[in-house]
């Protein structure tokens, strides 16, 4: 008895699929994302729940997609002093598309820049690793403490700043001690935002450093069970609508081509002019 | 009397500034966006309001951001179909990071994906140009129906499709009936979406063509006063956070190196093998 | 009599090939391009050459290939001038990877910059379409100059710059006059180069305006050949060493974060700054 | 005496530079690269050459450019098989731009793909540092056979493999054998391509792996005195005219939205679909 060329071909699909994804099932008139019908979502879910359940694969509770909202928001802007929306507003300014533009920006998070959320959440995640998250007694304080001290001798030892501490433009950062009160008010404060906010104190005590947006937000991530891989993305999610933004404003009022200084502020110190002789002497 | 070089520079910066912006202000302890502090906003304000306000520069009322909320949710993901989402997990399996598989998703928008939604919006747009906006009277109605028939055979005569209807997976995608419900719900159905359905009613009457989710969105977006340059910019808030998810997914499930297909299945078309000789002829 | 499942499956692979290219044939132990096996490509061609042969499919004329190396060379470089050197270094201050470096000075490549080649070659070709190439007497070089006038023309009434002339910081860029030399030299002067150098000749009268690098390439580029789709493509060969040279100097030279202006010459026009419960009222 | 507010300008400028290079040197009709004249480059240079010059910031003895021309055009191709190319080909069927496409591209240089060329470069200058170069005598041989067996013993208790050996579609790749044989010709053959090469002879003897193409082209670019920071920026100047050619082929001759799978070949592994009023319980 013959099978049909397409049932064989069904039957190969079904054997060797070419993807496998948990987080949308696309089927004709219908599109579930993590189980439940977009239409329901489109009705009834908050941005940062959809945040929520796309990242981690589960309905948020009310009190830490509020908490995800307050981390989201607080990542909105600042200014143009981040080298990522100056490279995306300088390329705007040459007539690129918008995205273009905001893909410019993210490619801009480097290891000095926007990189430090996801390093901050790898230092609390890994000095935490084993500690009882849901202690609360003495013993869990005191490792939080001894955590926070090995922390920072770590970072010291080897002349290295801690990734959320500290601020090039801020004494006192208003954005953490906002975040942190959140955190309290909506029941997620845990035991990595504490052990965040003991490396503060250290550093404060010893150098006057106080700990920034990152580092706070590292602690609260955390504590809502996030892993550091995702501390980019989650950076990016909050950006990226001031990077749409920005660029837009820059296409829309000023000029192109955007001239950060003139000629005259370049130095040169390469060699000095040669003749023609130079280069033909080398065939 | 002697001028200070501090000062002359101080002047200096003030009479020729560098960069300009209207969005966020930045001064030590203290940053503003839109001339809110940003500890209030982390307090008060949801995603979507903060979107609304990055790129309108005013705050929106409750019904318009819950408007914008369904439409940033409803771009939320498509599963492993769409090129964007293909894009960014193959980067993902080469071991690229987050930021740059983030950026190859956004930079996969081209003309034929995800452009739709801004296409559509600069259609909308452009058709009602000059029209009452809140007219509700007759003549209003008459001058889209007319608008509507229109944009159609302003298509028709050149073959070519209206960006923001028909779907190549969904003969009725299920998304674009919720969001006009809470237009209506949220009271910011206007004229634009009104021509969007419009169009539909011609479209699906001659060639069973529905509406899709880009046209939806399109008239809803148009309705609130979002300018169709900011299109792409809103498609990519709202899909952004899909892309992170599936970038982490590849990373976290997959073995590195995704094979799309065995090397048996490249057809080659080239010419045939040729001797060496024939390139030193060349010389 | 059964058919084993592997051959099966190779005969659907046959019969519905996954993608086709007519660039590269890959077999184990085997690589060709155009035809040619790669060891015999290393032994024997210049890098222009195989750049040739890549984007035409056919080997270059020993002129032609040098013609094709003078242009690649004169898109070397321009310093710290241009938007995409600046992005590129600007990110590279940041700490992000080479890739993600020369990856946004690529995307810097708006209208405004770069595209010039390719917008360029259009008009040259779109201006000579159906005009007889190897046309070498009157009546041709009659055509010439009519387009030469024609393109002025529809420029001027649009009030529109003729992408390929005039240049920010030269007013004698000295590039053009020395690949006009090569392209004589070299035999590869065509009419798209005569029609440039016309028009140059018009401007030039009316204006002082003279030709600059980007006009003569796509003289140059468009004699040899090439289509206007692939001017951007062939700026990114020539001028992609550069960029890798730039973010290494930014790299190994400078400190991180590199500092564009103080903050004091940033100028905010927003709106001044609000109380919070500003913000409550929107509830 | 009052001075000029342009000649305390001038000052500043003087005093605080905003940009520093020794790569070019841009003045009104004056383009000069390296202290060369760009017209003198564009009349003399080969392509190799240019590349060099950049990046060495010397000019290269002849038989160092061949070598490097070598290296380049070895880089050229490898068909539709790595994900850059695929990645670049996907992005240009939704119609995004040739810069987007090829910056894709680019970014999709992880660390298990193109990355392995900069790895390997490392391994081999970690391996020989302090080895004197111009040794030729039995120490300097016994010290690099010594540094092969460390570098593999390494690898091995770690139980990774050692990037640039080892090639998954071809067991001999053919142009390895050719690199090494220009190396000789060109009389570039160093203590680093030799280390690989003893490296190979371990691994071939034990496990019948060889050199692949970045184990040869580490080699000899380490000979050639450049940098491992730099290997990923080489890779990418010879990649990229392919890129180019393949993101060209794919918008001439391929329909947009390519199709790299049917949606049935999609395997679902995520939650059942819910009802609605799962969403609800969570307000």
């Amino acid at each position: 008895m013959a099978i049909g060329r397409e049932s064989v071909e069904n039957l190969i699909k079904i054997a060797k699929p070419k993807w496998k994804t948990s987080i949308s099932q696309v089927s004709p008139n219908q599109i579930t994302t993590r189980g439940f019908l977009q239409e329901d979502l489109i009705e009834n879910m908050s941005f940062s729940e959809m945040v929520y359940l796309l990242l981690k694969g589960e309905m948020p509770k009310k009190n830490q997609s509020k908490m995800l909202q307050s981390v989201l928001v607080s990542l909105c802007d600042h200014g143009v002093t981040p080298p990522s929306t100056q490279v995306a507003r300088l390329m705007a300014s040459t007539g690129s598309s918008m995205s273009s533009c905001v893909a410019g920006g993210l490619l801009s998070f480097g290891k000095h820049h926007a990189g430090a959320l996801k390093l901050s959440m790898k230092i609390l995640q890994d000095a935490l690793k084993g500690v009882e998250i849901d202690g609360t007694d003495l013993e869990s304080d005191d490792q939080v403490q001894r955590a926070a001290h090995l922390v920072v001798e770590q970072h010291q030892s080897k002349g290295e700043k801690i990734p959320g501490f500290g601020h090039r433009f801020h004494q006192q950062d208003p954005r953490p001690p906002k975040l942190i009160d959140m955190a309290i008010k909506y029941n997620c404060f845990g035991i990595h935002t504490e052990l965040a906010l003991k490396i503060q104190e250290i550093l404060f005590e010893t150098k006057g450093i106080r700990i920034n947006i990152d580092g706070a937000n590292a602690g609260i991530l955390s504590d809502l069970g996030f892993g550091w891989e995702l501390g980019t993305g989650i950076f990016m999610i909050g950006r990226i609508p001031a990077l749409v933004a920005h660029v837009n404003e820059e296409k829309v009022r000023e000029t192109p081509f955007r001239k950060l200084f003139e000629i005259e502020e370049i130095y040169y110190d390469g060699p000095e002019s040669k003749k023609s002789d130079d280069i033909l002497m080398n065939d």
